[in-house]
């Protein structure tokens, strides 16, 4: 920082960014939440809102990457200055594939035609939306409060929502086994599953983020995923 | 900027910059080719060989934002400088997206283990492989030379993309109905195909880049997008 007077203009220009993050985040959240009621309860509407939400938040994207770009250029921070720009630019872009993922389901709700609802897979995806939503908010709460063993805390908690997925994904397979006439349904609900398992590996994605801004490097630790790969392989007959 | 020097200097650094994306397209485009060849042939091992260089695709992402924040603090570029580092940024996300849906497929190659292997369907795959590896390609060259109008030939050309694997998807659920034995090998294949058709969507957006690049503003026009999740509501029986 060149002066005094550079470093409160920093510290403001960061502010700004760090309320846009957590601005988006609480949006993002949003749209995870909606968008498994609208596939829970059938509601097209609620689906095409969130469809059209998630344009509020590529725009918020675009705002930060500009806002941090320009703060770059302006202020030449360094070292754990530049970081914390870099930190909101990745928390953007995670929570931007997010929102993508959100109005993927969203826009499924209105392809999902058939009858069939079988309770206990749609307690599964919700026990799992409410896991990931739960993961989303505490590692944006971390990424606020600087807080490393919290993001830690979410990065290992992933596991759970893999497994979780990796179960509804078995019983899945089972219906269209059975019936046919459960087939495409059960894809709808295969893609939305892996969405919303996939919105949790952007909450690891933080996670890491957090961690860069923190220590000053990239992670090296390898997450224990859980390999969803392999569900075929446990199928009876395949 | 400020000097002649700085002038150079940046210049110096933007060609680095460009040569890094340019390194990264190629490995991606690889990737892409090579994940699809490991799943037409079975072929485990390259499946494998594909996981493991998407790391190094990660990598060269890190490398380039990282270098593109130094430029930025560095040299302060404004307006048409400081979009091809942004542009930079953009790009290499793109590609590290599709290293990602490309190990994914790599990862499913050793998951599939049915004796059914339906000549048509894999032609259509590898007909939409050579189509998105040719899209990739061409929106790099884009990139390359500031080509806008072939960044947008591009940008229109998803829409065959698209066409393919919803075709694609109406087969592979026709293939499932008829015998559930193959349910869950056709599976693998949609979430393959899918992936394909996420590798061209990230060619697009690489499109709308070159586009903000030259133009200075974000592209207004929505992309005419076949929509994929309708493919249910046409399939008999549901």
């Amino acid at each position: 920082m060149a002066s005094e007077h550079t470093a409160k203009a920093f510290d403001s220009d960061l502010q700004d960014l760090t309320r846009l993050v957590s601005e988006m985040g609480g949006l993002a959240e949003r749209l995870i939440v909606d968008s498994v009621d609208a596939l829970v309860r059938r509601d097209v509407a609620l689906g095409q809102k969130v469809v059209a939400a998630d344009a509020e938040v590529d725009k918020l994207q675009r705002i930060i990457e500009e806002r941090a770009v320009l703060t770059i250029a302006r202020r030449q921070p360094m070292a754990v200055d530049l970081r914390e720009i870099v930190g909101a630019m990745r928390v953007a872009t995670d929570l931007e594939r997010i929102g993508d993922l959100a109005k993927n389901i969203g826009k499924r709700v209105a392809a999902l035609e058939s009858d069939f609802h079988p309770l206990k897979l749609i307690r599964g995806l919700e026990h799992m939306t409410d896991l990931v939503q739960s993961q989303v908010k505490s590692v944006l709460d971390a990424y606020a409060a600087h807080d490393l063993p919290a993001a830690m805390a979410v990065w290992k908690g992933d596991e759970e929502v893999d497994a979780i997925c990796t179960s509804l994904f078995r019983e899945l397979l089972t219906y269209m086994m059975e019936d046919p006439r459960n087939i495409s349904f059960c894809i709808h609900l295969m893609f939305c599953a892996k969405n919303i398992e996939r919105m949790g590996d952007h909450a690891t994605n933080i996670a890491e983020t957090v961690f860069y801004m923190i220590e000053g490097q990239a992670m090296v630790d390898k997450r224990p995923k859980g390999d969803m790969t392999s569900f075929a392989t446990t199928v009876p007959g395949n």
